[in-house]
């Protein structure tokens, strides 16, 4: 098979396991571990404002969670952000229930604008919200959208200087200039708890494995994708279906993900 | 097959999805969460002061589970207690560990004091102290309680005003006027763990999903049950049965709630 | 199958049950709370210091976990380490991380200063660290140590007065006296989170089950190890390996750990 830019930056997550430090929920802490053993990373979570510049230090990447959030992880987030950001670590936010709440909202809106965050990944009534169109969130779940999903993740990205995300049963990836489209994936990630969460530690890793965040961005939800698809074929409900996503990223390699990515430019 | 109240319930929350918010222990959030949606609900998992009223206001049902409490987690679980009592949410309570120490026997008296409790849920030993029997509690495992069970709880109830499930080998439901046995389930469920606490996710969504405590309450522990029979007939051991008993009750239908539910009158 | 003394306090553990009160990280609570009951134990997690002096004379041992280390949790892990070395309960302490972070490294050092730690478990980086010698440690992860390991960890165990475990592919457990290597386990257990989570909590219901902490600590290694092993030849990957882990482990018998245990002197 021939290598595309997508399979190298996951050939390289394979070769040099990069730490991954998180701030996350406690909701789903333990998939995120262990998916990024998966995809290729290392995982290491650590939130005490006493540690956290120092442990970022190893980090490849940052992935920062507001699935859970409270004041006090505010906090630690701006702090491992900043330490995060002097040595160029790129930082994955991931707003979980921004729309549903002014504490979420505000927060994430805070860590957009005091930190450099590289890639920002939601569901579309998250990324909705904070674009600043019309969109709800209903608990930790979209609840709608107006207007074209494309435009307004190629809007706000190019806006903000930040890579969008844009999750859905197609995500969405875009910089403001180049916007791609991944249709991997499949519907019993719905099922289970933490798949979003998931595909940020993946986002991750990857973003850790190569340097272009649009095209790191897209091979990771294509490598989370397919694994899913994969998972999907072994699964007998939600339970086998989470047990099985584990192993299908496990086993992929640079080469399946070269193979069976479906990624368009949109 | 013919619908039954149950069944309706079931139903019910299979078509609403209701959001399920939980305050609860870190260490079955996870199960709680993935539960909450092989139930039919929708799973968010918040504790700031910051946000719960707010968040609150989106939920079909609040649980509240103890297994992990400190002073800080009472003052959120009474915050949005009250919230959600005054939009008539329904409040499921697992007072686990409860007669085990000082803390949490009082944590529970307080939050049945303070806040209008419709569902409180937990082992003899829990229920038994609460209840003012005698009874015995060992970490957060029943170490036995004297008296008759079903008197214990129909007798609590019509006192308490609550609707009291005494989870064992049979399952006792009762509001003090109606007391009902639930029979389904299988001692796998003991041999991980967080049953109970899945146990009361099931309980939230189905009190989300009906109006009477007792229906809902006696529907969701027979869904529960059922699953675990049938996720027993497919387990090598606590590993596998856990994955199957996710399936295994996504897969449930009305129709095998109404056909596999062992309930009787007491 | 002859009995050993180690099968005899795997035997011992399924007969009685022992309590095992963990302070341990949010990442792997619910495996360290699912392999206890594997291994034969009943978990409790407690961490508050208005309970856990309380919640801990019920315990046959307290694992204490550094994983997701904040100052408030050294202050809960104080408390409780002395009410358990009031009751002579023995106390397992894993330092993960230890090496990593200035908190950590302190933190190890300030719990085996204050408390009575009978057994200190980490891999090669973190006991190295701890004992003074060339070792590095990224993020949770051994980097390496300089000098031989069994050498270090006898010397250390001797010097410190506990029993020291360093994990590895061949575990290594001395009391400075008796040193012992297990050769039980499976390349697979490096590829899920929380095994060596997993294996502390192992320990200490094997502590509780027999008073020498070289025979019990190596009779909880070989039995996980072996657990590792059995599950290894079912897996298709790190997800159903973890299920297959719990499975296994709750499947061995004391006659299974006496044929299988692979121990040997130093």
């Amino acid at each position: 098979m021939q290598e595309t830019p997508y399979s190298k930056i996951f050939a390289t997550a394979r070769t040099q396991t990069p730490l991954i430090h998180h701030i996350t929920n406690y909701v789903t802490v333990n998939d995120c571990a262990n998916i990024t053993l998966c995809a290729g990373g290392a995982p290491v979570m650590a939130h005490s404002t006493d540690e956290i510049e120092e442990m970022v230090q190893y980090a490849g990447a940052l992935v920062l969670n507001i699935g859970t959030l409270d004041l006090a992880q505010i906090e630690s987030m701006l702090l491992v952000g900043k330490a995060a950001g002097k040595r160029d670590i790129p930082i994955i936010l991931d707003p979980v229930g921004a729309g549903a709440t002014t504490l979420r909202t505000n927060a994430a809106r805070r860590l957009m604008t005091e930190l450099q965050i590289s890639v920002l990944k939601g569901n579309a009534g998250e990324i909705g919200v904070l674009a600043g169109v019309d969109a709800k969130v209903r608990g930790v779940d979209s609840a709608g959208i107006s207007g074209d999903p494309v435009s307004i993740t190629t809007e706000y990205a190019g806006r903000s200087g930040m890579t969008i995300v844009m999750s859905g049963q197609t995500d969405i990836v875009s910089d403001g200039t180049r916007t791609l489209l991944v249709e991997n994936g499949h519907p019993l990630m719905g099922a289970i708890s933490g798949t979003g969460c998931m595909a940020a530690s993946v986002t991750g890793v990857f973003a850790a494995s190569g340097k272009d965040r649009v095209t790191s961005s897209t091979a990771a939800l294509a490598a989370f994708g397919i694994a899913g698809e994969r998972a999907a074929t072994l699964a007998k409900g939600p339970g086998s279906f989470k047990v099985a996503l584990f192993d299908s990223l496990a086993a992929l390699t640079p080469d399946d993900l070269a193979e069976g990515a479906r990624i368009r430019t949109a």
